[in-house]
């Protein structure tokens, strides 16, 4: 069976040599564990994070180590009581193609209430972020104004959906006119920005909040982040929520002082990462499933066929390759 | 009678040129109206944005009509019967020697409670604005670390002190050995840093902050601001109460991207603007008073003479020359 290590600290853009695949053993579950066969791999722009060597909200990847992340895998022999063979489980687990874990950190999905692929995204870490996002920081009221970037990704296409269903005006920021047609048919934005082809991203964003920004939801940072602060209201709110456009650096980028707008605006900026309030991931799950329920949140997803692509569907996430959650089918 | 105009909106540093002084006759109140012989002016570096022709929280000043800021000033005459010959008021106010007003947006201020000029610092928008940025930003908790810039200004040495009421260890940043020395001594921070003698102001944060930090009051912004941010715990607070570092720009100055570090370590950054809170500005003095009264907290003014010389101390502001609050005795 195969494994992929992290061998490499990239500097700048990761690249396939910063993964190896590697010949191990099919392990045998010992007392109270179980055997587990991976069948969806989450690949997510956090994980570039994890590559450095210093501190952040989550540890670490060793070196010459398994990478590992959100997975969904099927119990395929049990010496666990609490668990059966044909269960399926979702984890933060080891990029293996078979793997032995205690029968704590992972927990059973229900394959008939949604695809098991769906646990990774719409359901799962993806999902919880855009909605408590929205709750715990972004305090969205009705008739506001929402702007979300990376809108045709998997947080932001959710973001929008909530904040539709919240009765806000929601514009969308992507990177091509297919993603943009997207936002507006299948996810209910009002309108949204082709920053790619945008001649000045400031005045394409006034032009479209005509009544200010009251919210942003960042998933880029970047260029894109100064100019919806160009734009905020006074009392606005900025979820930052991921930086996909500066995690490539290997030095803090450049930019335009914050601080005198803030001050200005009275704008609050905000730091968002969704495991400090996992105590919260219960009831967010349940309200997405009952949106979805209700035919009030639809989701994309980009499946990528076999183990061995791994690697590349996570380099391809820095492109903008995927619509929606990423994931790799094994 | 004296009055001083702005005649000119500055690049960069404001000079004496951008001020004129105009005679004018001495004003006559009409029914209803007071007429205010003008004691003392606070000078403040938001002065510095209402000189811009740009929408901030607060309107620009008219070009070629007096300038205004918070004044304490004596009833000469009143036809208004809420007001007496030789009572004290505050308000925001025109740079005259002489002024009517109508009985409305003025207080009267109790002359043996504290000293007038206290109205416009420790009893006014200053200590208001240390009170109220923790109180309603910095949501401070006992054992905390909190950092403070400007430590020995009007705003900074306040908050120092309310924070050491609070229980938490406080360090302070100003930028002579002078400030730091009466900081602790005066203000009972317990450590100062000297920004503009440090080899290393981010080395020196980490090594007065062995616990990092968990709130930084920001009166400065810029570099300062930069190497707070790189010593903050997760969860940290950031008031961004002022940016006089950056005020004199003329556009906005590039710094190190903050949206890596917000998310990393889940800080929130937060301008405030005291003027949001009038409705708690009764409490807060109250609460100032009490302390003053108890010896928990003092304060320092430095009083310039002379009418005459109220433009070159709100320049003073941006060489630090004040050390507490800046006010003009007339």
């Amino acid at each position: 069976m195969k494994t992929i290590h992290l061998i490499n600290r990239p500097e700048g853009t990761p690249s396939l040599n910063d993964f190896k695949f590697v010949e191990e053993e099919k392990p045998t579950p010992k007392e109270g564990e179980l055997l587990l066969k991976t069948l969806y791999v989450s690949v997510d722009p956090y994980i570039r994070g994890r590559m450095r060597d210093t501190a952040s909200y989550i540890a670490p990847l060793e070196l010459n180590a398994p990478m590992e992340s959100q997975l969904v895998a099927e119990v395929i022999e049990s010496k666990n009581s609490n668990f059966f063979k044909g269960d399926f489980v979702t984890g933060m687990l080891k990029w293996k193609e078979f793997q032995t874990v205690p029968g704590t950190g992972v927990n059973k999905v229900d394959k008939n209430k949604a695809p098991l692929s769906a646990y990774l995204g719409v359901l799962g870490l993806t999902g919880v972020t855009a909605y408590l996002g929205l709750e715990k920081i972004g305090d969205l009221k009705e008739g506001e104004t929402l702007l979300v970037s990376g809108a045709d990704g998997a947080v932001g296409s959710i973001v929008g959906q909530i904040g539709k269903i919240k009765g806000c005006k929601v514009i969308g920021i992507a990177g091509s006119d297919e993603k943009i047609n997207r936002i507006k048919t299948k996810f209910g934005f009002d309108g949204g920005i082709n920053y790619k082809t945008t001649q000045n991203i400031s005045n394409d964003i006034a032009n479209s909040c005509p009544d200010g920004i009251d919210v942003y939801f960042d998933n880029v940072g970047g260029e894109i982040l100064d100019a919806a602060l160009a734009n905020m209201n006074k009392f606005g709110r900025v979820i930052n929520c991921g930086a996909i456009s500066i995690y490539n650096e290997s030095e803090i980028p450049m930019g335009p002082r914050v601080e005198g707008t803030l001050i200005k605006k009275s704008i609050r900026m905000q730091g968002f990462t969704v495991r400090d309030y996992v105590k919260d991931f219960g009831p967010a799950i349940k309200q997405i499933a009952d949106w979805m329920q209700e035919g009030k949140i639809t989701y994309s997803e980009t499946i990528v066929e076999g183990f061995d692509n791994i690697p590349q569907a996570f380099l391809d996430l820095f492109e903008g390759k995927n619509h929606g959650k990423m994931v790799v089918k094994v």
